[in-house]
C-alpha cells in the first residue's frame, strides 16, 4: 500500500481514537457534564470502544493506531509491516493524536472554560502514575502493553481453530475483539499508570496540551514522566513479538 | 425498493429506537422506577441497544434511522440511496420518532404523573445543552454526529480486510457494531449536549411532549434550542460524506 | 424433533435463565453477597447474559425459554412452531422456571438464612410493580414483550441484509444479539414493572416461592398481581406476532 | 497435538487470565488506582474479559484454562481430550496461575507497599465466602462451575442451528461467547463466594501468596478454605459431562 494511504488512514484512525479516549476523560472530570463522575467502567468503556471506532475506521491499512503496536507487528513479521513503513505509521499516530485531542478540546471548549481546577486538566489528555516510581510505573506499563500486542499477534490474526473452523480472530469479531481486550486492560491494569499502552496515545495529546490548545490556567504538561508512557509500552510491544516468534504458532 | 415499504421499516425502527432511548432516560429520572439514578453509563447502554433493536429490526431498507445518516449516505452514494428516497426517509424516522416518544409515555404513565417535578420532564424526550451557547454547542454535536457517520460510511460498508477476508462491517458483527459507537459516542461526546446526534431523535420527541403527550404540568419544550440538534447532526453528516469521497476508499 | 427432545431442551435452558436471571437480583438484594447493592445496570447485565447462556444451551429446540416467543412464533409461522407443540414448550419452561429457582435458592441458601427482611424476598424471584395499577402495569408488560418479540421475529430469523450478504441474524451473532434486546429492555422499560416479559419467568418462581422453598419467614406470594405478568407478555408477543404477519417481510 | 504445546499454551493463556482476573481485584481494593471502590460489576468484566484475552491466545489447544473444564471434556468426549492429556493440562493451569499472580503483583506492587491493611491482600489473589460453611459453598461453586461447563459442553461446540445454519458456537462469537457466561455467573452466582469456578484459578495465586510473593505485612493465605474452590469446581464440571453424555446431543 502507498505510503500516502498508510499515513492518512493511520491519521484518521488514530484521531478518532484520541478524540474518543479523550472525551471519556472530560466527560468524567470536567464538572457540568452528564457524565461527570460516572467512574472508571464507564472510562474504560469509553477506551474500549473508542479503539473500535478508530480501528474499524482505519481496517484498510490494518489499524495499527500504535507505535507499540506497529514495532510489535514489525519484528513480528516484516514482511507484512515492513520497516521501511514504520516510521510513517508512527509519524500519521502522533500527527492524528494531536489532530484527535484538538477535537476534545473543540467538543468540551465550554466545560474547559468553566473547570474550576484548570491546571488539573492535564489527566484528561495524557497518563500519569497514581504512585510516582519511574521503575515501577515502567513495569505497569509494559505488563500492559505485553497483553495488548501478544493478544494482537496470538489471536487477532489467528485463523484455524482445533476443529479447522476460523473460530476467532478478526474473521470472527472484527475490531471488537480488541475493544474487549482494550476493556480488560483497562480494568486489571490500568490503576496504577492509567494505561497508556500507547506512546501516541500518550505523547501526542500532551504535545497538543503543551504547544496547541487555548486551556485556560493549564499548568505544567509533566515531561519528567512523558518518557515512560513512551518507552514502557514500545518494550511491552516488543517483548510480545519475541516471545511471539519463540512460540510453535499454527500456522 | 417500493416507497411504501421503506416509509414503513424506517418507521418501526426509529420507533423502537426512541421507545427504548427515551425509556432508559425515563427510567433513570423518574423516581419511581428500578432505575432510578442508575447513571450515564446505564444512559448510554440503553441508547446503543436501542439503536441496535431498531436498526436490526429496519434491516431491510437499511435502517438509517436518523436524518443526518441519509442525508450522508445520500451524499456519499446516491445510487445506493437516491435523492428521490430522501424525504421518504426523513418522514418516516420523524413520524416514527413521535410514535416511540408516545409509547414511552405509555410504559412509563404512572412514573409521570408521580413526579414530583412535572415541569422538568422535557429531559426524557429531547436533548439540552449543560451550558447553552449556541456556536460551541452546535460544533459538539457535528463532531458526535461526524463520528456516527464516518463510521457507517468507512466501517459498517466495508468488505475486505488486508488479507482478503471480510472481517468486520456487517457481516461481522450485524449491527452491534453501531450500537458500540453510540455507546462510544455517548460515554465520550455526551457530556455537553447530550448526545442527539440525529435530528429525528431529538425533534420528534419534543413535537410529541409540546403537542400530542398529556404530561402533568408540562413545561416549554425549549423550541429555542430546538434548531441547534437538527442543524449540528445534518452538518456533521454531510462532513462525514464529504470526507469519505475524499478518501481512496477500497472498493 | 420428539416431543421428549424439546421438553428437555426447554426445561435445561429455562432453568439455566431462571438461576441465573434470580440469582443476580439475589446478589444485588441480599446483604452479605459481593453484588450487594450492585445496582439496576448490574442486573440488567446479569438478565441479559443469562438469556444469553440459556438460549444458546437450548438452541438444538429454538430456544424460546418463554411462553410469549411460543405463542408468538406459532402465531407467525405455525409451520415451524406447530399449535400441537405449544402446551409441551410451555409446560417444560414451567418446570424449568421451577427449577432454576431452586437452584438459585440453593446457591443463596446461607444469605436467605442471613437476610434481616425475610418478608421480603419475593422480588428475588418474581416482579412486581412501582406504582401499582393494573392496567397500566399492563400496558407496560405488552410493550416490553412487544419489542422483545417483535426483534425475535424480525431480526433474529432475518436472512438477507439489503446488498444479498446475511448481515445480522443468528448467523452473525448467535445468542448475543436476543441478549442485547434484553439488556435494552430492562435499562429501558424495566424501571416500573421490573420487566417480566416472560410468563414462566414471573409465575415459575413465584409458584416455587409459594409451594417450594424453605425460606425463613417468607411472606405473600402476591397472586393478586401474579396473573399482570402473564397476560402482559402473552399480548404483547401476539400483537408483535400480529404485526410481523401485517408486514411485508423480504422473504 | 504435542505435550510441550499444550503445556506452552495452557501456560500463556491461563498466566493472562489471573493477571487480568486478578488486576481488576487489586485495581478495585488497594487504594491508590484509578479503579479503586468502582464495585462489583467492574470485576466482573474484568474476569470476563481476562477470560476472553486467555482463552483467545490458548486457542490452539482449545484453551481450556481451567481443570475443572479439562475435566469435564475429558469425561465428556475422551478422543477430544485423552485423559494421558489431562495431568499435562492441569500442571500447565497451575504454573500459569502463579506465573500470572506474580506478574499482577508486580504490575499493583507500590500499591501493594501503599495498602494500609496489608494483612487483608489475600482476597485479590483467591476467593474466600462471605458466610463461611463448608457445604453450602460447596453447592454454589458446584452450581457456578456446572453452568460454565454445561454451556462449553453444550453451546460452545454446537454447531447446526435448528435451521441448518450454523448459528453458534465458537464459530459465531469467538471466545467472547464464554466471556459472557463467565460474566453472567459472575453477577449472578458470584455472591456468597466469589466464583472462583476454577481450581487453578483459585489455588495457584494462592500458592503465590503464601510461598512466593513479597508482599508486607501478609497474612494466612487460609488453607482451611482451600479445598472448597478445587473441590466445588471439579465436582461442578464433572455433573455437566455427565448431563452432556444423558442428553439427545444433536450430532
Amino acid at each position: 500500500m502507498a505510503a500516502g494511504e498508510i499515513f492518512l488512514w493511520e491519521l484518521i484512525g488514530t484521531a478518532m481514537l484520541i478524540l474518543l479516549g479523550n472525551g471519556v476523560v472530560a466527560n468524567n472530570v470536567l464538572r457540568k457534564n452528564n457524565g461527570n463522575n460516572a467512574g472508571f467502567l464507564f472510562v474504560n468503556f469509553g477506551w474500549a470502544f473508542a479503539v473500535f471506532t478508530g480501528a474499524s475506521i482505519a481496517a484498510p491499512t490494518g489499524a495499527h493506531l500504535n507505535p507499540a503496536v506497529t514495532l510489535g507487528l514489525a519484528i513480528a513479521d516484516p514482511e507484512k509491516v515492513p520497516w521501511s513503513q514504520v516510521p510513517i505509521y508512527m509519524l500519521a499516530q502522533m500527527v492524528g493524536a494531536i489532530v484527535g485531542a484538538t477535537l476534545c478540546w473543540a467538543a468540551y471548549k465550554l466545560q474547559f472554560d468553566d473547570h474550576p481546577e484548570p491546571e488539573n486538566t492535564l489527566g484528561i489528555f495524557s497518563t500519569a502514575p497514581q504512585i510516582p516510581h519511574k521503575v515501577w510505573n515502567l513495569v505497569t506499563e509494559i505488563i500492559g502493553t505485553f497483553v495488548l500486542v501478544a493478544w494482537i499477534l496470538f489471536a487477532a490474526n489467528y485463523k484455524m481453530g482445533p476443529d479447522g473452523v476460523p473460530t476467532f480472530g478478526n474473521a470472527a469479531l472484527g475490531y471488537a475483539g480488541v475493544a474487549f481486550v482494550v476493556l480488560v486492560i483497562g480494568t486489571s491494569l490500568g490503576g496504577p499508570t492509567g494505561y497508556a499502552i500507547n506512546p501516541a496515545r500518550d505523547l501526542g495529546p500532551r504535545i497538543a496540551y503543551a504547544f496547541i490548545l487555548p486551556i485556560r490556567g493549564k499548568a505544567n504538561p509533566n515531561w519528567g514522566y512523558s518518557w515512560v508512557p513512551v518507552v514502557g509500552p514500545l518494550a511491552g510491544g516488543a517483548l510480545a513479538a519475541l516471545l511471539y516468534l519463540a512460540m510453535p504458532v499454527a500456522a
